[in-house]
């Protein structure tokens, strides 16, 4: 949200989280929860340590690529759609300049405004061609420039940060023989980390820290019971 | 995108994906890639498939119980988030009007406009609360309405689709002794599948469809190559 910058006192109540954060946020979530859930299913299903850990790098390094290189590919629409979407809006000022006029008194006649006052605000745009095209950008079609080096610093956050959430609860099945011991330490560990996670995310998005942190850590609870579950009674 | 109603010629011309749609991508697209590049991994270090296909069934419950769950909570986030913020927006305008009538003003300055208009647009924007508020949630916050609804929809529509996604790397599996067939046959299907996935991904999206159709490919080509060979060398 580009364009905080210009309300100083909403910057400063409005608790906004950065880029960054939101990034570290969707990797780590996914990088506690689905590692830990597939280790603690293979507990159920496997007799050797060694299978869970070979089987959960394998969802370590899957499932960081795959979110990695999806929040690049994500990142990269996002920028070519408003490339795309702007050089639209500029053609269309030029050989439509009436009609998008009227879509300017259209984003008012929404809010009430009389037709004089949406003339006049159509009228004013339209002198600063792309100031005009500013405006369709952000009010008609919702669109806010997209940082262009976001695409690659996304991909490297949530990659990173899926690797850094999955490697916790696999550590402890490095250390034992028995994966049932592996899940007992795992679980402890990552839903104690799930918790402090789930409070700060909470946080950081204004929501209620302790309950939040509760449905965090009850998420993972319930994906790792579930695949424990079924993986014993498929094998 | 719930004001897009207003501007019926652009609802036609700029392709716009539904929420629905959004979420099914979303579902699909972690479910084809992930278990797909986990089985690969599996293939290159166990020598039973009965164990890649227990792993990749633990993984697609974890996964798409992480995913539901986590669509979810973003969900009902986002609709607190917004219900908060439009209860605080509705006790400023009460109690302070004109700071944020000078808001208003602000959002206009940014686009050039003159101050006699940016005055006029104030004060009859404050004539209805309602009308004010909507205003700034939406042009000063960029917040838009969320569906009431939408958090449990995303959560079994992202749920749903990862384990459809996620069955079709699996399956081959099922049906072969050595996790190496298995492999074979899971790649040419996944990487088919991901192919037509990504080429209609990328028409909703608005991008090129062959190129979009090779990039999505190629991720989870990379994914499970990336797998496969971790895998191998750390058993």
């Amino acid at each position: 949200m580009s364009h905080s910058d210009t309300h100083l006192h909403h910057h400063e109540e409005h608790l906004q989280s950065s880029d960054f954060i939101t990034d570290v946020v969707i990797g780590m979530s996914d990088g506690l929860t689905v590692p830990f859930a597939l280790a603690a299913g293979l507990s159920g299903a496997v007799s050797s340590s060694d299978l869970v850990v070979t089987a959960g790098i394998a969802e370590i390094v899957a499932g960081s690529i795959a979110m990695g290189l999806g929040g690049y590919l994500a990142g990269r629409t996002e920028a070519d759609h408003y490339q795309s979407e702007l050089k639209r809006e500029y053609d269309e000022v030029e050989r439509v300049p009436e009609r998008e006029k009227q879509e300017v008194r259209d984003v008012f006649a929404e809010y009430g405004l009389s037709l004089d006052l949406q003339n006049a605000i159509a009228d004013e745009l339209a002198k600063d061609k792309k100031k005009w095209v500013d405006f369709m950008m952000r009010f008609e079609l919702d669109l806010s420039e997209p940082d262009p080096n976001r695409a690659t610093k996304s991909a490297l956050t949530i990659g990173l940060s899926y690797v850094a959430g999955g490697f916790l609860p696999l550590l402890p099945y490095f250390f034992v023989e028995s994966p049932i011991d592996g899940l007992m330490w795992s679980s402890v560990a990552t839903l104690i980390c799930l918790f402090v996670f789930g409070y700060f995310k909470s946080k950081i998005t204004g929501q209620p820290p302790v309950s939040g942190a509760f449905k965090v850590m009850l998420i993972g609870a319930a994906a790792a019971a579930a695949a424990f579950s079924i993986a014993k009674y498929t094998v």
